[in-house]
């Protein structure tokens, strides 16, 4: 019910209005001869798209198959109403090369490359051989932890099919945005979502399993560090393999995965905090036993984590912690109780910041940002 | 070659003069009848025996029987020559109950309770009903992670046998240390100690390795709190099995196993960091994902952590981390490295205390110490 804004959005030149407020009515339509992008490229083949990050409760660590991306387990998220990417993606005869800015800026080598070779996977399935300029901004730090990744991908993949004047359906949008990074799969559909591990590239997607107005969660986020990951989620998986302890963790996920979704149709939090909380201490537990070992914890993320555990057991405040391959603690509560969760970790450090976000919906396609046009432009 | 100190100890009522510096002078006797202990009840069966605390380079965690601590795998350790407890045994017909006194100080109801039931166990393998009076003094704080029960259990062991004028050899005493403390039978034998798990009483019990001039190994302990360990190493040692991790570590000790002890042999550092380090993380990883979750590291555990792995792999000094059950964290270095690693650890934070020792001997008789005799005037 809240996959797509109502809002315009330019394909093939000309302005279309979206009356719908869900992105089936883009599955709805009969799918293009996708030779038609290259037929049709032109400088109004652009698009925007908004996508959410996504935090995992039953986590996504590992691949059976790394070039795919298929995830070595089954992985539930909620996505993150308030942290988000908007990617703009204009296909164009006039470009050589891809072109990619990150708020603003011309984009690093490493960001550059790995956007490129997901443009590669879409220019396959679009079948156009057109180079794309991607403008993409996010309004939360990268790399530390919040998952930009996820929500980038998620975007791009929306902006680019859809710049493309392609539709594809929820399912397919989400095996392509997983190619990019495994996590945006999770961010194209709305509310708590399922990625389904699957065993090839069609059978891998995520969807909706709750709606967001299932339950009332808050992710209140104590940012411990903004700096970048030494260490990236993707040279990360390639290293879960190398744990003893992964194949116990991978085994024992679908047991975790039907606690966790019996918690939220039930809205137990007691069964969802305890599920939660072993799960990414698992994830991390085959992170730190890997080799080499990956250490994502910092200690104030260990001070946090203890207080979490302790405000539950000992002041009845239904609060829980998740961590993803990053320092900051994600605590996941109830959103009346999300003023005091934040004033409580704002206690236990000047230097912890807070974010906060309620359950977000899937990535939508929105009007192109005048920002965008004015941008252009100038350059 | 370092198991027993020449000196006296007190059997039966006589002064006895240890010429020798092996127990194995104890094992050539002949067994004498263990009845014989209750025939010869008398306030002089007395002795007193000293034996080293030990930390583990391939742990201890979780049993496959909790009453007869057989433990889920084999493990490997090194006597800490400078931690120590002294323990005077004195069996008495006088006596109509046990007694326990630690540093001084009559003991509280849990050391009590648990001393008592390893009074019994003694009490059944020498044949006497007799009643013992236990003093017992460590030079190091208990139960902040550095193994005082390892050492206290080893030493009751031999004072009580010897007191009672029974000789057991050292495979023996290690069973019957076991059963009052699992790491205790390691801290029978001299210098580095592997602990065979076994699959009976008779079976389970530790051996010297490698002797202690194989290696100059130092263990530089960095105390990051005093304070008593909130769940203790025998009831952590029950929630092991709670954890999904435990079988695949229990499965893959051998092989770290193996590869310390090659380490060792070799004296290949950079193997016996990796492997110890790998070992510590697994134990650490079963402790977190275990159902109550146990968290022994603090904070500042973790900042050490990554400090020492920082210095190993940056400033190559040849140092590694372990942590037992609690926040404290042994830092293994050769000798000549160990003040340079003391004062890296001090430069960390100023709450860091530093207790050091060097490889360490077995347990060993020695003469009743004058203070024990004075302390019984006095009382």
């Amino acid at each position: 019910m809240d996959r797509v804004q109502p809002g315009h959005h330019t394909v093939r030149g000309r302005q279309r209005q979206w009356t719908g407020d869900n992105v089936s009515n883009i599955l709805k339509e009969p799918k293009v001869d996708n030779r038609e992008c290259l037929l049709m490229a032109s400088p109004d083949n652009i698009a925007s798209a908004r996508a959410h990050s996504n935090i995992a409760f039953i986590k996504y660590w590992g691949n059976r198959n790394h070039k795919l991306r298929l995830p070595a387990n089954s992985s539930l998220s909620m996505n993150l109403a308030d942290l988000h990417t908007t990617t703009t993606v204009e296909w164009s005869s006039a470009l050589t090369v891809d072109s990619l800015a990150i708020n603003g800026s011309p984009a690093g080598e490493t960001a550059l490359v790995r956007v490129r070779q997901h443009l590669d996977a879409l220019r396959r399935r679009l079948n156009t051989d057109l180079r794309a300029r991607v403008d993409s901004t996010n309004n939360f730090p990268m790399g530390a932890g919040i998952a930009s990744s996820a929500s980038a991908f998620a975007a791009l993949t929306l902006a680019a099919v859809t710049a493309c004047g392609t539709a594809l359906d929820e399912r397919e949008l989400s095996t392509m945005a997983r190619l990019g990074s495994g996590s945006a799969a999770r961010s194209i559909p709305p509310g708590f979502v399922e990625w389904r591990a699957g065993d090839s590239h069609e059978s891998s997607y995520a969807e909706t399993f709750a709606d967001r107005d299932r339950w009332d969660l808050v992710d209140v986020i104590a940012i411990v560090s903004r700096r970048h990951k030494r260490i990236g989620s993707s040279a990360g998986h390639r290293t879960a393999d190398s744990s003893v302890l992964q194949p116990a963790r991978v085994e024992s996920a679908e047991t975790r995965l039907r606690a966790v979704k019996i918690a939220i149709s039930e809205r137990d939090f007691e069964r969802f905090a305890r599920t939660v909380e072993e799960d990414s201490n698992l994830m991390h537990a085959v992170m730190m036993t890997s080799n080499p070992p990956l250490f994502y914890w910092q200690p104030l993320s260990l001070a946090i984590m203890e207080s979490v555990r302790h405000w539950r057991e000992s002041d009845a405040l239904q609060v829980c912690y998740t961590l993803d391959a990053g320092p900051n603690v994600h605590c996941i509560c109830r959103a009346s109780d999300a003023p005091a969760v934040a004033a409580k970790l704002r206690a236990i450090s000047p230097e912890i910041d807070i974010v906060q976000s309620r359950v977000g919906g899937g990535a939508t396609v929105i009007p192109v940002p005048v920002s965008y046009r004015a941008r252009l432009r100038v350059s």
